[in-house]
């Protein structure tokens, strides 16, 4: 039969049960797809919702090969895995998206702003060193970034004075430039494993100013046609350089004088394509799952303006979560919650989020400002 | 606390684990919400995405009962429970909508009629007989319904002559005139407990022509405001009577003469509302727990013109389902299928169901028309 990923006995597998393994679920479920989560955290979001759950060590060779022999499609929704059974599985014949390849070209960040000079993709100018180093620096300010295991803000950090490299992880890091830019843009390429390509249009971040983190997602980015274009542009260009199969998420910097320089890229669902859920024709779990499993590809187009506002702990609460007002944000107009049902909220962690839609992008940032200043996430008494 | 229903200890129960429970878990898992399922078959779609299953009859008292005390909010996905339960559970505090007294004015076809009579809604003249009678008959044709456990096209048949009163089950029913009509429309109305209440847009209903199930949803309806504004107030005015919470799906019947008249009624998410999941702002899954839980209503707008297909299983195919020509509908813009997740095929059963969204209605029906012969729900050779 040629249509085996419809088929009872077909079975995809998702390294890490986060939220963004739990939101790839809603479209297992929809088509019925036999899906097995692995996480080593018994309480992993996707572990609700999927059809076989194996606790375990996603950055572990034994438990990854154990997990992956089990599937016929394997992905992740981290990239924080162990890249060698990766390898090996793809061997044995498991069709891994994105593979071993592509995540050794991405979760170093070291090798994969080194990747974007061989391909001559723009990014701002960097050297990467083996640790920390107080007699090579930048012109101040710059970027210090661990090459490994940065996320969510971690792992970076402004360095304005040669002390405040003290007391850093004493591992490879790149010193990076620091951008003087107008907006923080990004876009989300699908590629499935015929070569079928679709970028999904230029969004816009806005940034928490303390924490580092995405406060706000704006589809489609207030930026010109021209950027626009570019943008997108610039994105293929990056995913034909990866080659890969699954989203890439490309994060960039448009510049104050108008140039578009590549920050970073994800190989998998990413925060800045949440608004797809309700936004986009179709979202990018649903095209996540079609590529991987190398079904055609659906429209990336929007259905409604929308924005995306991220719900993160309080500072100051540790403890059993609680929405506060969160029955207020569901009398707004065009306003969806998203609780990803971690029982812990802890200040900054990502706890959920909320989409706006309405007719224009001025309407639905207007009514996004009203969601954040009445929702909180905090600790039960 | 005050919202007891985002608290991790609140906990929905849905009577019935069909595709409508499966879809209304969406809304379930997307909220971390704790939900409960009882259906007596161990394949429930909807057992699949729970957080506790129960195998057990819904139609009998001790079964419900002991489901029903275990949650705090209890809602149906299907009519056919056990009301002299739910009766009992709501006297003990449990908060069950639809209740009891709801779907004993809903369940049994000639009670619903006498209900429109009482209200002063227009429905089809009928008469109610203990059983089917020959010598007792309407003007020919008329149409002859089970006053219970019809479903899906099952349970109703059109009188030509009075031989056809043979062979029909020796149980209450009604005779219906036959109504010369031109549409057949449905409104689903969302109603919460504080009074609350919303309209979603008309939808327009094809039939297949054999089999009395419904082929296509079509949202907007192809008819005029007046008539649309029309058919919205007469589904307001049968909520009101009926003082329901949760959704009410009102089917009517647009007569050649201008004539709204309702047909029957549903008080739970419905086929006519599927396409909402992909073209309206608040899908009627979520707005149903929206109502259930009490929280504040979502938009009923569309942010899209949508057709609904749907797929049912095709005539001489018994057996392990496949979806023959599933890849290919993927291909066309704007279409979405929903696979069920129901093992065997049969002849007629509801499979799943594909929505297509376009700019505008005409464009998608002729999608839908595309995806209607690409597609065909058969049994594994």
């Amino acid at each position: 039969m040629e249509q085996t990923q419809f088929s009872s006995d077909f079975r995809l597998g998702i390294l890490g049960g986060g939220q963004l393994g739990k939101m790839l679920l809603y479209t297992t479920r929809k088509w019925d797809i036999l899906t097995y989560v692995m996480d080593k955290d018994d309480t992993a979001p996707a572990f609700q919702g999927c059809d076989v759950y194996f606790e375990g060590d996603i950055t572990d060779y034994e438990a990854v090969m154990e997990f992956g022999s089990q599937v016929d499609v394997l992905t992740i929704e981290i990239e924080n895995v162990n890249v060698q059974a990766l390898e090996e599985l793809e061997k044995q014949g498991i069709a891994v998206s994105p593979n071993a390849r592509v995540l050794n070209l991405i979760k170093n960040k070291a090798v994969q702003k080194q990747f974007y000079q061989n391909y001559k993709i723009p990014t701002a100018p960097f050297k990467v060193l083996a640790n920390p180093d107080e007699t090579e620096v930048l012109e101040f300010p710059f970027v210090w970034k661990s090459a490994e295991g940065g996320y969510d803000g971690k792992g970076v950090k402004v360095i304005r004075k040669a002390e405040d490299l003290k007391d850093l992880p004493q591992s490879q890091c790149i010193y990076e430039e620091m951008v003087d830019f107008d907006l923080e843009l990004a876009v989300i390429v699908a590629r499935n494993a015929r070569g079928e390509m679709r970028t999904y249009p230029v969004v816009e971040m806005e940034f928490h100013p303390e924490a580092n983190q995405v406060e706000y997602v704006l589809c489609p980015a207030r930026i010109n046609l021209d950027i626009s274009d570019r943008a997108r542009k610039l994105a293929l260009k990056v995913s034909e350089a990866y080659n890969h199969v699954g989203l890439l998420a490309v994060e960039m910097f448009l510049t104050k004088s108008g140039e578009l320089l590549v920050n970073e890229v994800a190989p998998r669902p990413h925060n800045s394509g949440h608004y797809s859920l309700e936004g986009a024709v179709t979202d990018q779990f649903e095209q996540h799952v079609r590529c991987v499993c190398n079904f055609p590809l659906g429209s990336t187009e929007s259905t409604m303006a929308s924005v995306m506002v991220n719900l993160v702990g309080e500072e100051g609460h540790t403890g059993p979560v609680v929405y506060e007002g969160i029955e207020d944000i569901m009398t707004m107009p065009g306003v969806t919650p998203h609780v990803y049902g971690k029982k812990e909220t802890r200040p900054f962690r990502k706890m959920g989020h909320v989409t706006v839609v309405a007719q224009d992008i001025i309407e639905a940032r207007k009514i996004a400002e009203k969601v954040k200043s009445s929702i909180k996430v905090v600790a039960a008494e």
